[in-house]
């Protein structure tokens, strides 16, 4: 069945969750939100473009840092109202340079920071 | 630092997004929705407790089915306004028997069906 982004359930701002999962190794690297027009554009261009909210304008992820994101496959969920994108990423994910945004962990109901800044 | 609920970017509504991932196998197998009582809840019980946004209530994942996920470790992102869950699984995780929701990728423009039900 031929994929139409139309067909995604969007939320009252016309946006999905876009899950960004590092395709070699599992990581989960980020949390981020597509409109149906930037769900096309990352499909065509392999690059993957979210809908910046604060912005409210497209984001070419790493148009201007460098920290480009490969689209190698996008995946959708039962109900249609989130996605998940299996990238290579490259450079950190995250603006505080590091790989992932997941660098903060609860652990004895303290936080504790897991992932240092890349180098 | 301690963590406290209260100081997680919650949407409108009161809820952040967590990913659920398999913690042995990095496999990324839900998203849903937390309040800050089910944050809570989900730490202090060890079991993975979300809000239903359909039901407009605590849903204490596998309570009816069985499909348990236990909190191996909680992270939160830069933002945080997203949360990361890793989880180990009893059983399949999406309603339709997947192990995961994300059982639909788009290959060549087509929606493709890449897991099937579990037996």
């Amino acid at each position: 069945m031929a994929f139409d982004p139309a067909t995604l359930r969007f939320n009252a701002d016309g946006l999905v969750p876009v899950i960004a999962q590092e395709a070699d190794t599992g990581e989960v690297l980020m949390l981020a939100w597509m409109n149906a027009e930037a769900v096309a554009r990352s499909l065509h261009s392999g690059r993957v473009t979210y809908w910046s909210r604060s912005r409210q304008a497209f984001w070419v992820k790493g148009e201007t840092s460098g920290h480009v994101q490969h689209l190698i496959e996008l995946r959708l969920d039962c109900d249609r109202d989130c996605l998940l994108a299996l990238v290579r990423q490259e450079g950190p994910a995250c603006h505080t340079n590091r790989r992932s945004c997941f660098f903060t962990a609860i652990r004895g109901g303290d936080e504790v920071e897991i992932l240092a800044p890349m180098g």
